[in-house]
Parts: C-alpha cells; sequence; structure tokens
C-alpha cells in the first residue's frame, strides 16, 4: 500500500509571472481510508492556463489556491484501494484534487471512467474540460453557421484546435492562428483552411491584431474564454480603442467558463465521441514526465510550448 | 395646393464635429404627383443622434447620405393631396424622407398612423424607433430579471428613458446617469431608483466611468446602441483596459441596431401601447420650432440640450 506520495504545493503568491520558486515539491502523509473513500494513484496530471489566475490572491472565476496546499487540477488516476462500493482496484477515475501523485478521495468527489477506445489521457482533453470548453463556446456562443469564416486564435491549443475542429464539422472556413510554423503544418494537416504563424507573420500580425474588431463581419461573434494574459495586471493589457464596432457590426462578444454550459455535458460527450470515431477530431498532446515536473510544464504553457493538450505523465 | 417646400440639405462632409456650415436649408420645386403617389406635408421632424454617422463619407449602420441631398430622417406628416387608394387628404403617416417642409412620395413607402389618443409626434419618440431600439435592446439583449439592477447611461434621453421603465417593469433597480440635474429629477420623477448627474457627480463619474466593466456582476449584459461619439475619428474613443473582464464576469456586450429585431416590431406596438395605457410609460420631449431650426436641433443633441425626444415641429 501506499503511506505517502508526493504533491506540488504553492509556496507563495507570484510577484508578477510565476516562477518555479513559487511552486514546492513535497512528501506528504496520506490519510487512512474511511467509509466511502478511495485510494487513488494518478497516471495523468493536467496542466491548464487557467490555474495561472488561481495562483493569485485575488478572486477570479473560482477562488485563488490557498498558500501551503497543493495545485488543484484535473488529474486521471486508477484505484488502488476501495472503501466505496462503487469502486473497485483498477478502476480509472478521474479528479480535481490535482498535482499529486496519489490521494484519498471521498467516492462522490471522482468521475468514473471507461476503459475505452480512446487513450485514458483524452479525458483531461479531447474529452474533458479543455474540448468542453471549445464545444460550449462555440454551440452556445458562436453558433457557427455553413459558409462562415471562423477565426480562432491560440489555434494549437487544447481548447483551439478542438474549436477549429467543430466549426470545420459545422461547414465553416476556418482561420487559424498559432505561434510556430510546426503548429501551423499541424493545423493544415488536420484540414484548416488558413493557418497563421502569428510571431513571424509581420504586417499581417500587426493588421490581425489591430484589426480583431475590424475584420469582424456584421453580426460577428466573439467567443471569448482564457484571456490569460490579462489575469495579473504586471502583464500589459490591451486596450482596443475601436469598441464602437460592437455597434456599428453588431458584434456580440461573450465571456464564459466552460461549466457555465454544464447542462450541455450530455450532448457534449454524445457527439465527441461520435466526431472521434468518425475520425473528425484529431488532437496532440505534449507530455511532460513526473510530479518533480509539473510546475515545469505549467510554465511553458505561457511560452506556448505546448502542441495541443499539456500533461504531466506519473508513473 | 403647394408646388415646392423647404428642405435641409447636406452642403459639405463634416471636418470634424459637425457645424452649422455642413447643412443648407433650400426651396425645391416639388413634382406632380403620379399614380400610387402622395403628397405629404411634415408636422413633426426627427433629428436623431445615428444621423451624424450617416453624414460622413464612410459607411456605417446604412450608408452615408448624398451631398446635396436632404438630410434623411423620420418625420410625421399629414396627406395633402392622393393620386394613391390607402390614403387621403388629412391622413397622417410616418416617413423617412427626412428634414422637408413637404414631399411627393410612393404609398408604399409611407406607413399609416392612427388619430389616436397619444399625442402623434410619440410615432417619432417613444412609439417610434427610439422606443424601439430600447425595446428591443431590452428584451433581446439585456433579458432583465425581476431583482437584477439595470445601469443605464444617457437615461434622460429619447431611448435612455424608455429603457429605464422597461427594466422598471421588468421588476428591476435602475441607476440612470443623465447630464444635469433637471434630467436627474425627472427621472426619479418617474420612479427611476437612482440618479447620477455625471457632469458634477465629481469622483464617482470618474469611477462609474472607469468601472463600468468593474462594477458588472457575473453574467452581466451590455446592451450597446449609439455610442456616437465614437463615429468620427476626430473624437477621442474610449480603450477599456479591462476587457479581461468580459472572461472573467462572463459578461456578454452586444451591440445592435433597432432593425435587427424586426420581427419584435408587432410585441413592442402592443406592450407600449398597453404600457402607455396602463401609466407605466412617461415621456418628454424637447421641441424646436420651424425648418430653419432643424440643424440646431441636431447639433443641441450632442450637448446633450434634450430632455426626452429631440423634435422640430412644423408649420
Amino acid at each position: 500500500m501506499i503511506s505517502s506520495a508526493r504533491a506540488v504545493l504553492l509556496r507563495q503568491r507570484p510577484a508578477k509571472f510565476p516562477t518555479p520558486h513559487d511552486f514546492e515539491l513535497v512528501e506528504q502523509r496520506l490519510p487512512v481510508l474511511g467509509p466511502g473513500q478511495v485510494l487513488v494513484r494518478n497516471l495523468w496530471m493536467s496542466v491548464d492556463p487557467f490555474m495561472r489566475a488561481r495562483m493569485y490572491g485575488v478572486s477570479g472565476y473560482i477562488g485563488p489556491f490557498n498558500l501551503g496546499e497543493p495545485m488543484l487540477g484535473g488529474a486521471i488516476g486508477a484505484v488502488v484501494e476501495s472503501q466505496a462500493a462503487a469502486y473497485s482496484p483498477g478502476d480509472l477515475v478521474a479528479s480535481m484534487f490535482g498535482w499529486r501523485e496519489a490521494f484519498v478521495g471521498d467516492e462522490r468527489s471522482l468521475t468514473g471512467l471507461p476503459h475505452g477506445d480512446v487513450p485514458i489521457e483524452a479525458h483531461l482533453g479531447v474529452l474533458g474540460m479543455p474540448g468542453f470548453t471549445a464545444y460550449g463556446g462555440m454551440k452556445r456562443i458562436g453558433e457557427p453557421k455553413a459558409g462562415e469564416t471562423v477565426f480562432v486564435s491560440g489555434a494549437a491549443g487544447a481548447v483551439g484546435s478542438i474549436a477549429c475542429q467543430i466549426a470545420k464539422i459545422e461547414g465553416c472556413r476556418v482561420v487559424g492562428a498559432a505561434g510556430s510554423d510546426e503548429k501551423c503544418d499541424w493545423l493544415r494537416s488536420i484540414g484548416i483552411d488558413s493557418a497563421i504563424n502569428y510571431r513571424t507573420c509581420g504586417d499581417l500580425t500587426q493588421a490581425l491584431r489591430a484589426a480583431a474588431l475590424e475584420a469582424a463581419n456584421p453580426f460577428a461573434r466573439f467567443v471569448e474564454c482564457g484571456m490569460i494574459a490579462g489575469v495579473t495586471a504586471a502583464l500589459p493589457l490591451s486596450a482596443p480603442t475601436n469598441l464602437l464596432n460592437v455597434v456599428r457590426r453588431r458584434i456580440k462578444m461573450q465571456g464564459y467558463i466552460s461549466f457555465d454550459f454544464a447542462d450541455l455535458q450530455g450532448r457534449f460527450e454524445t457527439d465527441m465521441a461520435r466526431w472521434i470515431g468518425e475520425g473528425r477530431i484529431q488532437w496532440q498532446q505534449t507530455v511532460e514526465y513526473g510530479i518533480e515536473n509539473a510546475a515545469a510544464a505549467f510554465l511553458q504553457l505561457f511560452a506556448g510550448a505546448n502542441l495541443g493538450k499539456m500533461l504531466v505523465k506519473l508513473a
């Protein structure tokens, strides 16, 4: 049995941009299982951009992380020991206990996962929160219609790449912006109509950034999620001077977080499983190994080092 | 019979802000009526902020006004002579032929108006485009729910004052901002919960302006129409640095123009007539007299000289 496990704690709140010094890797004793509890050994941990917002002491989507406690986030693991009727050793579960090699949790805080055709870690990406974020935003805010042009920023990331492909499934022309030629090549290889490397495209970048509002067609929808760069006041914030276009072009700009659309979860699971089965949704992942590299993997997100979903594989 | 009539033409496009020199008052011969045509003598003309956008040579909501042609806008008149089956002398009609004392128009370009309990000029205000703009924006974008707080800028204007009262009818707490104590007093007198004079309230102004996004509750809706100050690049444009809140607070910001919601017209007419009959909607108008004062009335709009709908009364 496992009696202790390593975890990554939030040691201090970032002064400006997060650095490795803000994290601490510690070994923690695991409690003895009580009734209804399960001991889980994590196999995969998710590092997500939204977690950065919770490192600061300000109220964001949800409250900030507590100092001295583990970085909370999605993980997938296997049940090692169970005092709960619903789980047996070997069962696969998703949890939100975050960056820990193992943990003891109440059965109600876990989601059982199938042993299926799809690699289990997809439940942290295309079949998990990032996929659902893309799905909910496109369905509820973007409402793409066949023949429309859809522009996706961060197009090679975990959310953006799924958003691009949902727009293609809906019959749209899709233009994606990503930060490397490799990412753009991949986007083209999965059928995205046009991929722009925003780091090297020169004037076009400038033009696109400046003209995001200018380039919008009448009744355009801006589906706003993430915008992580703006979370800390230490970073420069964009200040568009062309908001008038919101009226002139009848633009809808709407922010959301995936769980705003919780009622779509069932449709998402059905649609995404079918699309994956039909080969209409592709995905990539970028993997770091070992809990000792979780913080580094997380920080790499903000340098755009990931193609698709950034994951940490344990054990 | 009338053989000629005065009209106000667009003499030149404004260099920056419109001035009296951009307009020209001329006497024009009226054509002889053809089949299906009607000669109308205008009784009331509307001057509306949106008309400013059309004075410039840029494409706005709809195309720009033509140089040397009358300023187009809403007007209400009485039929003087008719070659059309649908209209007889004395009938009241609404038109969009703009700033003219009289005109000859096709019957299909006119809307017949009832001789009713409501002063006829209300069809240029509460029962016309401004009222419908308030109604459509609140119904389709704002969707106010009982108990919510609604903030309305330009609250004493033709659109804002109706928006405030629709929000009250929906059971909301309403805070309005207007540019004079007189306007604020009027707002309070018709039941608006809190009225702020944005010209004199000092720090609060600063705070409200800076904090419009900051003050929004989660899932706030920003119903954006007008924003006329931004139409000409000669005027300073606001550049909010806190757009991140769109995501963090899940804000919806949506621009519109009244005719986007044309399908609501029937419901609007029914609801507004009922609300007026029940005494739940009040309105004000500011009236200038004579076509020679139309341009001045129009320019006064941008100084905030009007309480409620700004109108020009003819004859």
